[in-house]
């Protein structure tokens, strides 16, 4: 079945059955990937990667993910990215890039850029974060680890800790986890990084159950711990920066007997204790890892679209 | 039949016979592209894309071609270039490079360089813009769109707009259209930055009729308006381009019931309203897209050898 | 015969059946290059180039030999590399690009980054230079040379000029030609920049002999010239730079008679005039060409495992 979209700017825009579909062709990525034989279902195809803040880790992924298929790319990463500073909009980036490459991915740091890409793109366009705006791959890719590590997505208790204020992965993932049944949030944060109204209300609406808190003790009963990063760049105030940054840091011991599975979007900067890393519940690289075949999911059915 | 040169410096190398070549081959690449098939005779081969500065629109269409070509590409861009601040010559980048890779294409900010380049390069080498000096690949794109909007280039009346002094599309172009028959040019600009000398001079002793002004209305007539950017950077003093930017603005009224085609090197940072998009005398973006087959077309015939 | 390791991260790492394997597979390479036919070997695999500080010739040499074998490549590139500034661990970033890519080859301005990189990578990691550390891959492409320009490296007299202090590759040279017999070394350089104590020791251990001076003359009756380029960032004191910048430099007329091997890691910056390059003697530009072979050879080598 087709994606119900030609664009992807939002984990607002899929259907559970449009979740389910990309979760199934990411599983079936993963079996190529694990033969490790070439596979060319897209030779003769570029994807574009404009990534005009740079996330290296992204970019690489998506890149990854387009050469796995046999496919090529091009890239304007960062402080390269010329036509930026001669003042060009984004709709004619967009316009002339769409007339070269078969896909485009592209991250930029305004919120609601990746709509206005879509608004002109000539072929299917990915948002590839936007600002404090939406990160939807990311979003699927931590759906996808979920239902991979834990069977199922229905019925999760799921805890995310950190910055729930500016954590874009945070709100994309709860838009897109409310098309499942039975869920249940803790949302653990200081109170000046909490869980924005446009996050809580939507939970409202769908008669989700949540709650918000500040220990992180609520948090180790969970299913899925997800972890984030104090995001340095949100803060005007260094001291503030300073005093949050590692308000939740967790440690092995705290996991001891627990069953959650731990995620986290990386890059970690303390939050997770590398004590952590040899635990089974360590999650976060496979998470990762996880980016390439959820990617390549995505690439290809947007291309069959 | 091959083209009479090695390397492309300059449009000035071109002959009639190598200008109708080109145009001849980037049409038979807009059919390989069209087919929307992988083409594979450049399997095995490496473009080196080398900008000292950046250009994410050309080096992206270069990249394009020789991707859609299916050869491979190695890239430098801007401030990666480090050997740049480390003081080697260009001479000795070349000779390295044209070891590496099987044709080359740069873009550097000083006159000459390209020239430079050319003398050392061990294989085919294009310049893709030396700063002030010439940019012939955006010029060979012009002649393609102009020819492939208008059906001949021959007979035209051509008017040039803005900045012509600083302009090296609109210098690299002139002596491209000078191998053709029966040209009329318009050159509007304010006077401080009219066409140059080098250039009016190429004219007369072609004895091609040509005209100077600094009102936009003579331009209306044309069979093509190229218009062009006033950019910031060629001035020292901010507020001379501020009271010069806009002093030539497109809408698309100024164009009811005219013919004319109207082509631009983009980006363009408010030259034309957007309002003119929609109009089928818009060729930019047509333009913008004509990059892609015309340096296939000089990759392969240079190449050729 | 496989190589004695996994990741190549320093070239004390190789022993002498190791480095001539090496030797032989890069033969094997120039013969593929010589060719000029497409080579498919590492159709699907991909090379992650991980450049932290940026060194274009490394970067486009190592690009360059995966896609001469078919491969493909996934770049980060100086201040892109924004994991690097969002302050994740080398352990981190190698933990995750070693599940997008086959191998790994990393530039990092940190001594023992390499190692750090080494003791994660889940893929063959190569070492391209970690600060004042070891650049093995240089240091077999200088091994290669010789033995390509000399025809045995056995037996010959090797005088390494210029910065002997902080020059990465004179070190990294001088382990690797310690597996072979019979050599001599001469260092000259100024008292400021002599070869450091943790070389001479190695000599001193595997009874080699060397001699250390200040003046060039010693240096024209060996069989290698090795110079290089007094490194600028090496320097707190501009005038110190300003001193010894060019107080060897290496003329046509000095080799007048001379059989010697001139070898340069380039870029050169007034080390070596222009007028040498004309000489059979000057083997900089073949030595920098020797770098896709060497790398083709390390990179098939590592990936059999």
């Amino acid at each position: 079945m087709p994606l119900s979209f030609r664009h992807l700017t939002s984990t607002k825009q899929l259907s559970r059955a449009d979740a389910d579909a990309v979760l199934s062709r990411a599983a079936a990525m993963d079996k190529v990937l694990a033969k490790g034989k070439p596979d060319d279902r897209m030779h003769g195809k570029i994807l574009a990667a404009l990534f005009y803040e740079p996330s290296t880790r992204t970019r690489l992924s998506f890149e990854t993910a387009m050469l796995r298929l046999g496919g090529q790319v091009i890239t304007a990463d960062g402080f390269q990215f010329s036509s930026l500073y001669k003042g060009e909009t984004i709709e004619d980036t967009i316009t002339m890039v769409s007339q070269y490459a078969d896909i485009i991915a592209m991250r930029h740091p305004e919120q609601g850029s990746a709509d206005k890409a879509a608004s002109v793109s000539l072929v299917p366009f990915i948002n590839a974060g936007d600002g404090p705006g939406q990160h939807p791959t990311q979003a699927l890719l931590d759906l996808y680890t979920i239902a991979k590590e834990r069977g199922k997505v229905d019925g999760l208790r799921v805890a995310m800790v950190g910055d729930l204020k500016f954590g874009r992965t945070v709100h994309s993932l709860t838009f897109l986890l409310g098309l499942y049944k039975d869920l249940h949030f803790t949302y653990v944060s200081p109170k000046e990084l909490k869980i924005p109204e446009k996050v809580t209300s939507f939970l409202k609406e769908k008669d989700i159950p949540f709650e918000e808190m500040t220990t992180f003790d609520g948090a180790f009963d969970a299913d899925i711990i997800y972890m984030t990063r104090i995001q340095k760049e949100r803060f005007a105030d260094a001291s503030e920066y300073e005093r949050l940054k590692h308000v939740y840091v967790l440690h092995a011991d705290q996991l001891k007997g627990k069953n959650a599975t731990v995620l986290h979007p990386l890059p970690r900067v303390g939050e997770i204790d590398p004590d952590v890393d040899a635990l089974p519940n360590a999650a976060y690289f496979r998470q990762a890892k996880n980016g390439v075949p959820t990617r390549m999911a995505l690439i290809e059915m947007l291309l069959e679209g």
